[in-house]
């Protein structure tokens, strides 16, 4: 244990939770996703929880599954909700430790946009911002900015690339200490110590300088989540955290030690970069309530909208018997792996449809049960390096992030394996990442021993 | 008096104040564009004095005026600052009713992510935010957005009023009662009550709809800067709030009767629109503590950044006697005619370089003097009816923030011409604007009237 030290937390607090039927669930506020209280209360109950950072998910337009007609109204799922870098600087007020995580697509925005608003952000929360790096994947985003298909894989990733070179660049343009305010002699900073950017890149050409300096982490955090051969390579390369997406131990031990793996070569340490997969946690006092909660959770499903769920692989099924045999696939479309894997699975383990959909709707790695089986759940995949901690994604909110504070932050803690205290106070400083170094400061330092 | 109402009052926020030399006041935090603290003391004044909003400008980029080399790092003026959009949201948690106005360019940003923001800001503060439409003019900013040059005028303004249609039909895509978070029946929202956009224009192909909802005020407020031809057709036929730039009484009733004049040809009340020219306000016990405030203020303005205000009508001046006479224009460039106003106030005044720049960094419409005196000339042009409040631009801060609502606000209020209390709980209703009417739940109560 000692050699990594605790373990890292995140709280995935987009809209009311991660289960697609978490606005049906009567605890559930219908209308939070629109409720600045709502998100206050998560953000805040997090915080008394000691986790290292809140975290938004995002995406710029309604990602439709609506094939099945009505499917989409039915749904409540990432529908309508605050734009998170607008929430961030809000919640920022109202918090004090927890670092502020948020998504923002190199696809569809610009690098100056991108630097000024989470520079500003570190700036108001006193050096807790972070920039979750996406490169956007759906039609549906593509069509809101003046496109009718994504970008080609390649080409998003290429820019992306750039795009966060860019912004790395403009976030180091004023030196720490440039701003010299000196009023008697009448100058507001050293020149020498302001650097244009003069990026001419093939994306992007970006004069600089940023017009907002003096973040108090110097540069905020960079996540990433891709997880792709290029993904990895950037997350190896430049990424202080990664949110990675895993649902066995096994795989999760796999990709983290690949792309911890890949970091010696960009000059980076072991420890530079947290990897925190997610997951999804229903605690209560006995294994069978908290069981019971997760079914009541599932059977709140909508068939429409489960059906919509399966939709891409087998196409509409709405004609046939929602608890008879799962028929075969009912679209003409190009055989897709995931087509072959969900019959499969349908096949080998005899289900129905509605017992298929509810599978995928309840998917990912989930732990289920008292606060001791969800910590040792926890344990096991931190103690077999398989990850720096995790990215909770809470089925439904605000219950399974109060649960989370109030059962099973402190087992965490009793077993030694969180913190009980933030350690620091920037969000880079509780994640234990070296402090950034400005790269003009460091060249000057550079030349300055050469001499 | 009261046809009209109250007078309406902004408080333009930006920076450490609008006079350049405001950082090197003795009580001026240098620091403070930096600093969230510097901001909410502002918001928080400002709404003590119960202005109906704070106003933002913004700029994407450091507009030099450096071409006397070292003026900028002298200037201290828009240099570094917090990026508006980001600011706002944390204000907005540490007050309750003032409006919160930012500026965003339509010549760098995409309209989806501008509708979203604003509409964040406004479920954020309780319906509370506005927009400053604005095209932007300079090269610095051009420069960071992958361009040489700003697009050219026309270009500008066409994708503007583009830019302007998009986003307002965004905030309409779904009708106020389109989300019936119908839990038993398992209905989020009513699919006839959400429209896509499906945009398809010169420069934007937006689908939509908008993946925020519920706005307080339906939608923010829009606010217009332009003083242009098209700039005052948009003003007209779009605008709740005209900021606008005047120097004389003449000339501001000029320009509101003829913005005013256009209303009506797009179907809009005299009423509607709220103009407010700029003002600074200087006020203290007396009329002679008041000019001494001012003149500190302008003997603190450096030579070089004095310089540089004048360098592009007349080059560079640098080697000259700054006490000696203006002398003729020191560049080859094309004949401004702002060269030629220039060097014929200098000649008719027999003006120094000194006194020149002078004149021209305190510029604007200044009101310096008593209470009563600042007062006189609000009224003066208030009941001229050459404009329907004002937009205060204090020349530095927090004092003259501070001085405004301890001893301006009071005396307006003495006299009947301001609020002693918000009247609403929006800003469109402090401004007294009529509700925004969704334009499809319009379009529905018409077809129904005539059914
Ligand atoms: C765990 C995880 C979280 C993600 N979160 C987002 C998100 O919030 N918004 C988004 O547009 N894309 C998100 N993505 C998509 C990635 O940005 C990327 O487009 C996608 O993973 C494809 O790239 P890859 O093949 O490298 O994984 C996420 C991906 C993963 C694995
Ligand atoms: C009072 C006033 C305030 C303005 N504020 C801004 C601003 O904050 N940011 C900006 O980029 N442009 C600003 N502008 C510039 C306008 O957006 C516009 O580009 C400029 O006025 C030229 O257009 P016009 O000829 O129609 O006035 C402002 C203009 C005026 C008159």
């Amino acid at each position: 244990m000692a050699r990594r030290g605790m373990m890292k937390l995140g709280m995935s607090m987009r809209g009311l939770g991660y289960h697609p039927a978490a606005w049906r669930h009567p605890e559930v506020p219908a209308d939070g996703t629109l409720r600045f209280d709502h998100y206050a209360h998560n953000a805040q109950m997090a915080e008394r929880g000691l986790f290292d950072m809140i975290f938004f998910a995002d995406g710029i337009g309604l990602r439709e599954r609506d094939e099945p007609r009505g499917s989409l109204a039915r749904s409540g799922y990432e529908l309508v909700e605050m734009e998170p870098l607008t929430l961030l600087p809000a919640l920022a007020v109202l918090t004090k430790n927890i670092g502020l995580v948020t998504t923002a697509s190199t696809t569809y925005n610009e690098p100056y946009h991108v630097a000024r608003k989470f520079a500003t952000l570190d700036l108001i929360s006193g050096g807790r911002a972070g920039w979750n790096i996406v490169t956007s994947w759906s039609e549906a985003e593509a069509k809101n900015f003046n496109r009718e298909e994504h970008l080609d894989y390649d080409t998003r990733y290429e820019r992306a690339a750039e795009f966060v070179e860019v912004v790395k660049g403009l976030w180091d343009c004023w030196e720490p200490d440039s701003l010299v305010y000196d009023k008697e002699g009448g100058l507001f900073y050293d020149e020498r110590r302001m650097h244009l950017l003069n990026h001419r890149g093939k994306h992007f050409q970006v004069r600089g300088p940023l017009n907002v300096a003096g973040m108090p982490q110097g540069r905020p955090v960079l996540v990433q989540a891709g997880a792709s051969e290029p993904g990895r390579e950037i997350a190896a390369a430049t990424a202080d955290v990664v949110y990675a997406a895993a649902d066995s131990l096994q795989a999760a031990k796999t990709y983290y030690d690949d792309v911890k793996g890949r970091m010696a070569k960009h000059g980076r340490d072991w420890d530079d970069l947290k990897i925190m997969p997610g997951v999804r946690t229903i605690v209560a006092a006995t294994r069978a309530e908290a069981q019971a909660k997760f079914d009541r959770l599932q059977d709140l499903t909508d068939p429409l909208v489960g059906l919509a769920r399966v939709y891409a692989a087998l196409g509409d099924l709405t004609g046939f018997d929602i608890d008879g045999p799962v028929p075969e696939p009912q679209r003409e479309a190009e055989v897709r792996s995931s087509t072959e894997r969900i019959m499969q699975r349908a096949r080998s383990q005899n289900l129905t449809i509605r017992q298929l959909y509810k599978q995928i709707v309840g998917g990912g790695f989930y732990l289920i049960g008292t606060a001791s089986d969800v910590v040792d759940g926890l344990q096991e995949w931190y103690e077999a390096e398989a990850c720096d901690g995790f990215n909770i994604l809470p089925p439904y909110l605000p219950g399974c992030c109060d649960d989370f504070v109030e059962f099973i932050t402190p087992e965490l803690q009793r077993r030694g394996l969180f913190r009980k205290a933030y350690e620091g106070r920037t969000l880079r400083e509780n994640l234990g990442l070296k402090p950034h170094v400005n790269r003009h400061a460091e060249e000057r330092a550079r030349s300055a021993a050469a001499e």
